[in-house]
């Protein structure tokens, strides 16, 4: 089964449940009968050695979990309000730090702390459960939003997090909001790289969820397209917008480029990987993947970035300099294969 | 800090939170801004080696987790809605009938699963989140809304569910529906205590969560008292509404034989288990433990027993049949230990 990856279960699962399911995006809206708006639900996991490295400050465990979550929030366009919190951990670890960093998180995005659920584990799991309101008439920002000439954006830059993630594996560190680069395995990155590398070490630690722009996309209403946040990477995230509305995507090799942050290019060689690679696969930048009618555009204050548009052809492409296509590989992480 | 409980936990989570704070009963309500009625949100886990042994039929992990969840619910006089599940499981488990069991008794609670997650982990880890709905003029069923005078009832028998795990612990199995008695590790049961035995196993396993009580409770509105769920063994849960409450409580020893289930006595003997500790101690029998004002009383169908009062003294006693009274120790499990 876990070869088939989480897709296939996923598919699996909607053909068990009855319809229509709320099962599909990754949050699901629960309508109250009789009642003017609807509540939006979500639940996210960190586990220990799946989704951060053993080792990692628990604090920064509970702010990520709760960011992560806030990311699938953001991207149906719904307002946090809630959050229930179920922890397993070793018995020698102290729950309270991971608490901590949820807790203080949860203040800064406004939500309050529920419920919550403790016990005895071997390795470290967190899942959170967030619930969200949203207005009468705001839009539903389903996967299976996107039409025919729809432009597709990126709501901030591409690839960051994984080479961030690439160099918390190679030895870096985070002390307070300070990233420790001293003790990198491989030799030193030249002076002019650090800022970057300080940047997508603390991108992939802290996402910053959009959920200002999830709320102006869902005040769009009728107007408004697809979205999904970028968890999994560009190409798989984008082939599940695409399936959920049965249509294709060619995305613009230099405005990709232009969605990439500053030295990308050199800090992915330093590392030892291609960049196209990471834009296109590495997954948890956390910023929103979503689509727009033609020509609505996001106020600039969001960042987002152009990057391509939807085609009736079920085609996933990749248009380069010389306006010739090639396919997108469908790739990117999948969290029920182990690393 | 796990050498201190869960209690510890919860008592330093709510001196850190925002005050009015949503945690301290197993369920938090959540109020929705000029709408009527509530909604009542909690979470908790099934974890391999801490609520359930090991090579357990996944399945009934799947319909225990939501079982156990639901009787969460029922304490808050809620009306089940929707529910989210997180998965951790091992590369080799098919996450498919742990699936199955969620959506069975989904299915016939009456619920919609409106969210998932699903990711590696070295031991299965399942946590639930379930959202119900409660009306207007429902009562807050709060641990702390016992007052003195009041009746303590148990929602139906106490012990049973220990004396089941007991069992399973020395080889019992479940089969479909068959309880397997025939690989027990020590002597065989007598032929009589047969019976008794397969009712203690399938309760263990499969609970019913007593919604239709809670249902009953809530709408006494104004009249209703404090409600728990028998988790952690009745000294413990009990502990927990007196303190909340800020008041005591007298157990009649001679009722909470009555509450015991047929050939209690007996097959706690069989398994060299001490009859009244267990159930004083022993967890897991969910059935909703409440307080009512005389000479209030719920109906027979829901086979709910008296078995104590409501003191003013803030002590937890028990009366023996001499009508002496003893120190009611609050022992039971704490699931923020390893067993």
């Amino acid at each position: 089964m876990s070869a088939q990856g989480e897709e296939a279960f996923v598919a699996w699962l909607r053909r068990k449940l009855p319809k229509p399911s709320l099962v599909g995006d990754d949050t699901a809206e629960l309508v109250l009968p009789g009642k003017p708006g609807r509540l939006v639900a979500t639940v996210d996991q960190q586990i220990e050695g799946t989704h951060f490295l053993p080792g990692l400050d628990p604090r920064l465990v509970g702010r990520r979990l709760l960011r992560v979550n806030l990311s699938d929030l953001a991207a149906s366009g719904a307002r946090p309000r809630w959050a229930l919190l179920a922890l397993g951990l070793p018995a020698e670890q102290d729950p309270r730090r991971i608490v901590e960093g949820v807790l203080q998180d949860a203040r800064r995005f406004g939500i309050a702390l529920a419920g919550g659920d403790i016990a005895h584990a071997d390795e470290l799991t967190a899942s959170l459960t967030l619930i969200g309101e949203k207005r009468r008439g705001d839009a539903s920002l389903g996967r299976d939003r996107a039409r025919p000439g729809h432009a597709i954006w990126a709501g901030g830059t591409i690839g960051e997090s994984a080479l961030g993630c690439e160099l918390l594996v190679r030895g870096a560190g985070l002390h307070g909001r300070k990233v420790d680069l001293s003790s990198l395995e491989e030799s030193k990155l030249p002076a002019r790289l650090l800022p970057a590398a300080r940047r997508a070490v603390l991108r992939n630690l802290l996402p910053e969820p959009q959920l200002e722009l999830g709320r102006w996309l869902a005040r769009l209403g009728k107007r408004a397209g697809a979205a999904i946040d970028l968890s999994d990477g560009l190409g798989k995230d984008l082939g599940r917008v695409c399936t959920a509305s049965d249509v294709g995507a060619e995305i613009d090799l230099r405005l990709l480029r232009r969605a990439t942050p500053p030295r990308f290019d050199e800090l992915a060689a330093a590392v030892e990987l291609d960049s196209l690679a990471v834009a296109l696969a590495g997954g948890e930048d956390y910023v929103l993947l979503f689509t727009l009618p033609e020509p609505i555009s996001p106020p600039a204050r969001f960042g987002a970035k152009r990057i391509g548009r939807i085609t009736r052809e079920r085609a996933l492409s990749l248009l380069d300099r010389a306006g010739d296509r090639h396919d997108l590989p469908q790739i990117g992480w999948d969290h029920l294969l182990p690393e």
